[in-house]
């Protein structure tokens, strides 16, 4: 059967989607283009719908219901200028961010991060440098906005993702997670201070920094000498992620223990 | 005087800067608000012309000619949704590329890259970590592409932003500097190798990577144990700007030099 009008009771369901509000109400999220469907189907979330183009072909089996519809339909439920013609309608996960806050954890929290580019890019970069989570705060953009999860790049699949409140901080402080941020008042730069592992960074909004700097056990600073005066948040967790890894890989070396691709290194 | 038709001809002169072919005609372009028109004042280009909106006050002097236009006309001048309604038009510099290849320079090279985002974040971050200049190559998006400067927060005042071709790598290699990219065949990690200074950074496309392998002097890793498979290509180039950042800090520190915000460290 193919959809063909943009009356149809999914189509205006999966519309919905497009905005937050629509996002909450159903509980679910979409996914746009082959490589995300893909993750999403590889993943442990439950895929509900592929929604494919008339003249898509789709080979995948799974556990969810194919939809087809018009190509011009596409136009309406996408994200994008150029609709790629494919898309997982994806149920959101129910995460108790407690099994994912453990001592030797390495942490990022977006504090009112309001760029859906930045959010994703952090999300990529926190799975590629082997993060155990990503938590959101302070009326940061949404975790399931179309715009972060294209720049995620499916890593949304990979590590828990949750948009929380700022209980999360005393959580991790809790079980003696140390909460680090960058600020000019920092008196020591990023490389010398103990990052390893036990340690969560907090970033803050792109125009007015962290809001949350009472919870703050330590500023860094990361080195700048050039005449920019601040990095992209996105590159700040990025500098502070890999400055984590590559301490652990140096610890690692002096243990006898080699770096793995795609293994837990902790 | 108040300029209140679109049919004006600055206004149709300015219209030409959204695009490459006219801001390369006339070889001007445009950055917007406040900050970003002052950081142009501050800089040695010229600027030409200061664009105000009809109640915008504007007390800056300098060697510019003040412009006020109808609130209405930024919407089709200005590159953004809600127009800032202040905006500097400025000169295209006229850089020699060979009085920035220095033996001992740090150098980022952009090889197709596409996203204006990316490239803006480039230069943001090399200006931010010391960098002495960054080059495009193989029709990487315009420099002077509106989303490209806004992403650069200004730096493009600040370092040598250098449209190019390949030859640049000759030229550096010339001088004795390494250049050096990601590639899954690379033998070390980025802080295993020595990249201090006289060491250049060649980022490639964002899908099909560095189209100029020939080049390259040396391929390093950068130490990735989640299930990412890549970093976006702003974050590697910050990995390694920070890397030969902290390589320099800590040579520096054996060596008794102490950093100072904005001062060179070379």
């Amino acid at each position: 059967m193919l959809i063909t009008s943009e009356d149809n009771s999914f189509i205006k369901k999966i519309k919905k989607l497009k905005d937050k509000k629509g996002r909450y109400e159903e509980k679910l999220f979409f996914v746009e283009g082959l490589n995300s469907v893909k993750e999403a189907l590889d993943s442990d979330f439950k895929v509900e719908y592929v929604v494919v183009g008339e003249d898509v072909e789709f080979e995948f089996k799974g556990d969810f219901k194919l939809i087809r519809i018009a190509n011009k339909l596409f136009k309406k439920i996408s994200d994008t200028v150029t609709p790629q013609k494919i898309m997982a309608i994806v149920r959101m996960p129910v995460y108790r961010e407690e099994d994912f806050i453990k001592e030797e954890g390495v942490y990022v929290i977006a504090d009112n991060v309001q760029d859906p580019g930045n959010l994703g890019t952090i999300i990529r970069t926190a799975d590629a440098f082997g993060a155990d989570a990503v938590f959101t705060i302070n009326n940061s953009v949404d975790i399931y906005n179309p715009k972060v999860l294209r720049a995620s790049m499916g890593s949304i699949f990979h590590i828990p993702v949750i948009a929380t409140a700022n209980e999360v901080l005393y959580k991790l402080k809790g079980k003696g997670v140390k909460v680090f941020a960058t600020h000019l008042k920092g008196e020591k730069f990023v490389h010398e201070v103990e990052i390893d592992k036990g340690t969560a960074f907090i970033l803050g909004n792109e125009a007015r920094g962290v809001s949350s700097l009472d919870f703050v056990d330590g500023f860094i600073k990361i080195p700048m000498t050039g005449r920019a005066e601040s990095l992209n948040v996105s590159i700040a967790a990025a500098i502070f992620l890999y400055e984590s890894q590559r301490q652990r890989l140096i610890k690692n070396k002096q243990n006898g223990i080699i770096l793995k691709k795609y293994s837990q290194m902790r």
